[in-house]
């Protein structure tokens, strides 16, 4: 579920349009305003008030706002006006740009959407960039990295339920026997498996595999991986991804294991607009 | 352009459907009949005779065609009274079970398809096997010829006209340094290339290459490649799924290199009913 609230009665874009232009004018940019306005908008409504505000004033409110803002705002807002895609996009480019150290990013974005959406992330990323977002991950990454991660964005995996039994245990096998030769050999089976199995399939074979070794395929992969990237981009990109979608599942979830509220770890952690930004995507109004 | 011809005035799908009962009832099935019906008959219309036949017998035609039929008449048939997009994942699924021979129907349809068509054979795949032609490419194939296949099946290409010139000179340098390698080699950059550029780069890299190395890169990797397939099934194939689309430029193409009109050279190569349905797809009446 959403966290993000939107008031009752909503102005309409082009007045939001013109309080925004407001807000940009005179002395410094009344930044609160600015996260009052669009913080508590949906997508729906954000692309309403982009239009009206190209139109109205012959300029993109997302050139304006790069301008007019700055630091970890400028980039949450920057993330937050652009439609669910289109930002996963900016995002994934971003991320090509040093893959080998944000390649948790694009696993992300190939894993956490379903196959129609991520279809869509990748045709508003040749709408943007021109190019495919295959071949910028394929010309960034290297080895084992390289096939892992090009099989993630590449493959439009199946969605459906079906499972094949006998495939899920086989595989299962084949992880088990890859994951022993360690991190320097060649994954091929390992990474065709991961990149090319349906969500489905690969449940029943992580299943296969929990039964057979007694343990999880992600606590043996993880020890296989290294953390990166720095809190605060990984927060304000979790946060702006997931406020319209699930981010109230993911609070819930993130209070079980850490014992403390989101909000107030984030509180912790942040301060002055970028604060109030992030809180109010979180719903909490400070 | 297309080269089968349909009548002026069109039987109605219900119409049609009845003639098909009629050509399968009684002794030996009248396959002149069939041929008649169903080769003057555009994508569009097949599609509606196909759902007239099932609502009226409660049969699916393609069943029906398949036991009345047999040979290549009952493979192309079969192959024929499907979508453009279905045909091409049946037939690719066909290969993937053969695919160290089959291989370059696999290549053929990843690259004669626009990314948006190639988009609706896997979604058609996906309806059809349950299963992603990702993974079924991938876990039939080995080696070099794996990685290729499956970045040209997976990839969602760029399909704009853009291209930057700079990347093409150092890509064709890529390739002309992979090249020489050997068959055996691991050409990891290669297929890179080939497997994520769009359509357009790809097509500026040749030319660097050509004017670089004063051969063409077509040239230097068929040296590198085994024919393959049997002749009869590669020009069913190509009639079948290029009938309604280009096929009158590839017979144009086809007179110009091999001196001989490709309805001559069917003509030579076929007989019976199979001759009279591929000439009749070719737009060559009997």
């Amino acid at each position: 579920m959403a966290t993000i609230t939107v008031p009752q009665v909503v102005p309409s874009p082009v007045e939001d349009a013109e309080a925004l232009m407001k807000a940009f004018q005179g002395w410094g940019t009344d930044e609160q305003a600015v996260i009052y306005i669009l913080a508590h908008r949906d997508a729906a409504q954000r692309k309403l008030i982009r239009l009206a505000y190209e139109e109205k004033y012959n300029e993109r409110l997302t050139d304006r706002l790069e301008s007019e803002l700055s630091g970890d705002l400028q980039t949450a807002m920057g993330y937050w006006v652009l439609d669910p895609a289109e930002r996963q996009a900016v995002i994934a480019n971003a991320a090509t740009k040093c893959i080998d150290e944000e390649y948790p990013v694009i696993v992300e974005i190939a894993c956490a959407n379903s196959p129609a959406e991520l279809l869509e992330v990748k045709r508003a990323y040749h709408a943007i960039y021109k190019r495919s977002l295959e071949e910028n991950v394929a010309a960034g990454a290297t080895g084992n990295l390289l096939q892992l991660l090009v099989a993630l964005v590449s493959t439009y995996r199946y969605d459906g339920d079906e499972v094949d039994g006998g495939l899920a245990r086989s595989e299962a096998k084949i992880i088990q026997a890859d994951v022993k030769n360690g991190v320097t050999a060649d994954h091929g089976e390992l990474i065709r498996v991961l990149g090319s199995r349906s969500r489905a399939q690969l449940g029943a074979t992580f299943n296969c595999f929990r039964d057979e070794h007694g343990t999880t395929v992600t606590k043996v992969l993880r020890s296989a991986m290294h953390k990166s990237g720095s809190d605060e981009e990984s927060l304000l990109r979790v946060v702006v991804m997931h406020a319209e979608k699930d981010l109230r599942g993911i609070k819930d979830e993130f209070h079980k294991r850490a014992s403390v509220a989101l909000e107030q770890a984030i509180a912790k952690e942040t301060s002055g607009d970028f604060k109030t930004f992030i809180m109010a995507l979180v719903g909490t109004s400070q």
